[in-house]
This record gives structure tokens, C-alpha cells and sequence, in this order.
């Protein structure tokens, strides 16, 4: 068989819902190769259908755990769910971590359920990228809802999850000092707070803390003073009186839940869907869909122009290392002749 | 003043560790302007001096409480010390976190002492890049000591842990249970554990779960699961006979701390320094050197890439993120596309 037969035929696969096609697929993207780029641009028409679930927050709040609550939930719902793990240990081990691996034995009877993390390969390589195009598989095979997990709270786990239509941060009593500066960087990402471990001392603090920092963020755009996303003065006002959609503005309801029991797990899937409608329905809502458009071709953008590079420059960047290692140049030099040597010269 | 006489002037004053030039150079640093590069170009040979020590860990661990007692104990040998803090937040509040500033305030009156917090600037760009930009100048001005200080846990900020000699990771007890697969990824770019918060109950058992996570990624090692960086198989069995340089290889000791009570903190210092003539004396050390070297040059370059890369197709951005958003073309097309575009045509 031809590859673009292969090709072709792994894309009927993926569009039927088959999972070992899906499977297929994804160490295509994992292993970025020549048809890779025309499967993607097979299914893209298909997609657009899947809720995406972005779930990040602090180590130790119980994310895992929330997600388990949440496939669970929505296979009851007869819904099929994806699960893209976003690792930052990846880079380093390699492979999916023993968690996920419990996991995925866990489900792996179920054809409803996919789940797949993700690794960053290539020098010059990317995350979000790979987690936009994991995303478009799961939604091109018929997966109602794909969630995106993120371990780590850092720049790459953030800009996941702009990937999502709604993006739930988890946060658990107690966490201590600089939760506040995480916090800080997460308000404007989140859609949905959830408190989980709420039978934990602590969690009625933690929860004034999230209204304070909701209202600390509408004080600050009334001022102008940094560009938040939403709208978080009319956060700081509803915080206490409500939640949800509110004069065309979203505000992030704080949720609890003890997720290792199952509480409070419906009450989340039920905001997500409320946040979705207004998504779907609200003026504010379509521009954070064009957010979402912008983010992940931004991401794709990058990832190709990374992988030419990469693949044109070749052996050139290891000598660089080592001239630079002996100091016989410094890698500034070294980056523009390296950059001026792949890039068109009639510029300017 | 023409540009280039306004560089060579600016390059002097770094050189003569001038705060004000310092601070000035960092602002071209942040802004990408044209003579950037330039800047950096000149200073470069005059680094490579300061011993950069990266801090990272999971938040709540009191990472800056440990910093804050680092610059103090550094200030009182006499050291100059430079402070990079990585801020996940930056991106979307796009300045300090509020306690960089409150720490700032407290240093603000010694010379000795230079913090900086990061940002990522350009709809392309990355994060470690700027850490190495700001080491350099930092470095050529003089300052003995550079502390790169991480506030999130995540794919960026572990790539960041590479730019420094050193990293120290710390802990708190009782972190609860995804802890486990942060600590997967960090045990790889560990050369020094820190149990902070040590008075405090769980204390033990966390010092008992990261041997056991250092003699696991020893038997990893053995069975080549995975590509581990240092040897942790030498590490299970040192783990509770000793630590540091053991027969050429190093074995990250398990330190205990309370920061905030300034205790433990001497042992630290004196940790890194062990580590720090590991590096400059054996080979493993100066294997561990080069990789710094290449990490920070593909940095340079991914970032001179995109740069170039979003300058020479600037508007285009914008109207295939339109096409893409009314679904006129797929990312992957457009992206194909537009690397097209700005590539030599020469190849293949």
C-alpha cells in the first residue's frame, strides 16, 4: 500500500471511531512524520464537534482523581470521553507516568474512553501543539468530550489550556505561600474554580481566598492595570450574589467537591455545560472561540516552522554547540548565521 | 547618540557591574529591540563566571523563603547575587508577581543584589531564552552568585532548571498525591534535594519518598527504561550510605530546611558548592556543563527563529487565523503554507 493509501485508509478509520485507527494515528503525531500533516488536514473538516475540558490547578489538589469523577460522569450519559495528559515529566522520562498507566488499565475495556499522554520530541519542539492536534483526532473519531489534563502549573500547561472551550482549575485547601502567585497566573484562564477536598479544614479560607482574587482582578482591569481576559469587576460584584452568565459576562463559579466520594462532580459537569451554552451563545463567548482558533494556529505555526528548521539545519546545530562550548562563538552569532542560512534572502 | 554608540556605552556599564545599566540592559533584553543582540554579542565573552544555581520545586514549599535566606547568606560572604524569577503568571499579567515586588522593596537599597522577574514577550515566543539572556548580563556584570528561581512546575520551567550549574528542588511534606508524578520529572534535573518546612509533621515520610523515588529511578536506569540523565542506580544504593561525588558520579543529597527560621540553610550552600566542584572537576560534571551549552543555544535559536519568523510574515498571521476561524482553510494548510513562504526555496 502507498503511504497516501495508508494515509487514507487511517483516516476512515479515525472518522468511523475506530480506536485501534485512533491509536494509529496519535503515534503519528507523537512521531511527527510525513503524513502526519495530510492526516490532520483530512479530518479537520470533521472536527469542531467535541467539548473540549481544559483541567489544570495545583499539584496535590486531586486533578486526577476530579478527571476519573468527570469520565465516569459523562459514560453514564452514554457520552464517549477522550483524555489527553499533559506531563511535564514527559520531556524527561519519556513515556506516559504510572499514574496514567493505572489509569488507562483501568479503562481499557471500554472503548468509550481514549486516554493519551502526551510528550514534547524534538529539540526545538512544543507541547500545545501536540495537545491541539491530539485534540482534533479525538474529536474527528466521535469523542463528545475530550479532556485536557495538565500535572504541572506552568507557560505550556497554561497555554493548553486555551485550547479548551472551558477551562476548570482544581485547588485544594491549604496549599500554602506561593499558591498566590499561581493563582495569580490561573485566574485569568479559569471558567470554573472547584475547591476540591472541601471536607478538608481549610477550604472555606481557600474558597474566600478565590473570591478575593476574583475580586482583586475586577479592581485591577477597572485600573487598566494589566490585560485581563474577562470580566472580572463584574466577578467581584457577583462573586458573593452568583455565578455563571451574568449581564454578557461570564463569572467563574468557586465549586466544591470531595472527589475521591463523588461529591459535587455533577454540579461541576453542569456548570461546564452552562459555560459552554454562554460560549456558544454570547457575544463574549465567540471571542474566546476566536481565542481558541488563534491559539492553537499559533501553536501549529510555530511547531512547523521549529520542525523545517530543525530538519534543514540538521548536523549544523550540533557543531554550533560545540563551537560554542570551546567559546570559539557565541550562540547570538550563531542563531542569526543559522537563521539567515534557511530564511528566503530577498527579504527587505 | 547613534544606536551602535549607544550599545558600546551600554556594554561598559554592565561590564563595569553598573545597576542602572544593568536594569537598562534588561529592558532591551524584555523588548527584543534590534540592538539586542548586539548587546549580548559583546558581553558574552565576559561571562561564563557566575555560578547559576536554579531553585524549583512544588509551590507551596517555601521555594522563596529559601531564596531570600540564599541571598542573605551569599550577601554575608561578600557575593554579589543576581535573581531571575520565572513566573508563570507573565504571560497573562504580563509584570512581576507581587511578592518579587515586595522582595525587591526589601533589597531595594543594596547594590549587591539585582532580582528580575520574567516575562514572555511575542506571540511565538519562549521562556528559558530570556532566562538566558538575563544570566549573561547578570554574569558579565559581575554578580557572583545567579539564583533562577522557578515559581511554577512545568515543561518551561524545568527547560529552564537546565540553564543553571546547579538545581535545587524543593519539597514540603504532605503534598498530597499527584506530587508523585511531579516528582518523576524533577528527579532528572534534581542535583539537590531540600525538605523545607522540616518541623513539620509528614517530614520523614517525604524524606523517605524521594530516596525511594531516587533508588526507583536507579532501577529504571537498569532496565533502560528510560533515558535518565545521571546515575540514580549508583543513587539507590547511596542513598542512605551518603551523598554527593561517589565514584565519579553524583548522588543529589536529601537536605532538610526551615527557611523560614533560616535553618538548614548553610548546609544548602555548602551542598552547592560540593556540587558545583563536581562539575568542574569530574567528567560527568563536564558532560552535565556542555548540556547546558547546547540547551541554552537551542533557546537562542528557536527564539531567533520565531522572531525573524513573525517579523517576516507579520500581518499574514493574523488573516490565516481569520481563514482558519470562518474555516475557510485548515491550520495545517496555512501553517504548511506560510513556513513556504518565508524558507529558501533551495532544498530538496
Amino acid at each position: 500500500m502507498s503511504a497516501d493509501a495508508r494515509t487514507e485508509k487511517l483516516v476512515e478509520g479515525v472518522l468511523a471511531g475506530e480506536v485501534r485507527a485512533v491509536a494509529r494515528a496519535m503515534r503519528l503525531v507523537d512521531d511527527r512524520e510525513r503524513s502526519f500533516h495530510d492526516l490532520l488536514k483530512a479530518i479537520y473538516p470533521k472536527t469542531g464537534r467535541a467539548y473540549v475540558l481544559g483541567v489544570t490547578g495545583t499539584p496535590g489538589a486531586g486533578k486526577s482523581t476530579l478527571v476519573d469523577r468527570l469520565i465516569e460522569a459523562y459514560r453514564a450519559q452514554g457520552k464517549r470521553v477522550g483524555v489527553v495528559a499533559v506531563d511535564p515529566t514527559s520531556p524527561y522520562s519519556g513515556g506516559a507516568i504510572l499514574g496514567d498507566r493505572i489509569r488507562m488499565q483501568r479503562h481499557f475495556l471500554d472503548d468509550g474512553v481514549f486516554i493519551r499522554s502526551l510528550a514534547t520530541r524534538g529539540a526545538l519542539g512544543g507541547l500545545s501543539r501536540s495537545a491541539g492536534d491530539v485534540i482534533h483526532v479525538l474529536d474527528a473519531a466521535g469523542f463528545d468530550v475530550v479532556i485536557v489534563e495538565t500535572v504541572g502549573v506552568g507557560q505550556d500547561e497554561l497555554e493548553v489550556t486555551r485550547l479548551a472551550h472551558t477551562t476548570v482549575v482544581v485547588m485544594a485547601p491549604g496549599m500554602g505561600d506561593d499558591i498566590q502567585a499561581i493563582k495569580a497566573g490561573i485566574l485569568e484562564v479559569a471558567d470554573l474554580f472547584v475547591v476540591n477536598k472541601a471536607d478538608r479544614e481549610g477550604a472555606d479560607a481557600t474558597m474566600r481566598d478565590l473570591e478575593q482574587m476574583i475580586a482583586l482582578g475586577g479592581v485591577l482591569e477597572k485600573q487598566g492595570a494589566g490585560p485581563t481576559a474577562r470580566g472580572h469587576s463584574a466577578a467581584a460584584a457577583a462573586a458573593r450574589a452568583g455565578s455563571g452568565a451574568s449581564g454578557g459576562r461570564w463569572v467563574p463559579p468557586i465549586l466544591r467537591t470531595v472527589a475521591v466520594k463523588g461529591e459535587g462532580v455533577d454540579a461541576v459537569i453542569e456548570a461546564c455545560e452552562q459555560h459552554h451554552r454562554f460560549l456558544l451563545e454570547t457575544e463574549e463567548g465567540s471571542r474566546k472561540r476566536a481565542q481558541r482558533f488563534e491559539q492553537e494556529f499559533l501553536g501549529v505555526l510555530r511547531d512547523t516552522l521549529l520542525h523545517e528548521a530543525e530538519r534543514r539545519l540538521g548536523t549544523a546545530i550540533r557543531e554550533a554547540v560545540d563551537a560554542i562550548a570551546e567559546r570559539r562563538e557565541d550562540p547570538y552569532s550563531a542563531a542569526e548565521r543559522m537563521v539567515g542560512s534557511v530564511f528566503e534572502e530577498t527579504e527587505e
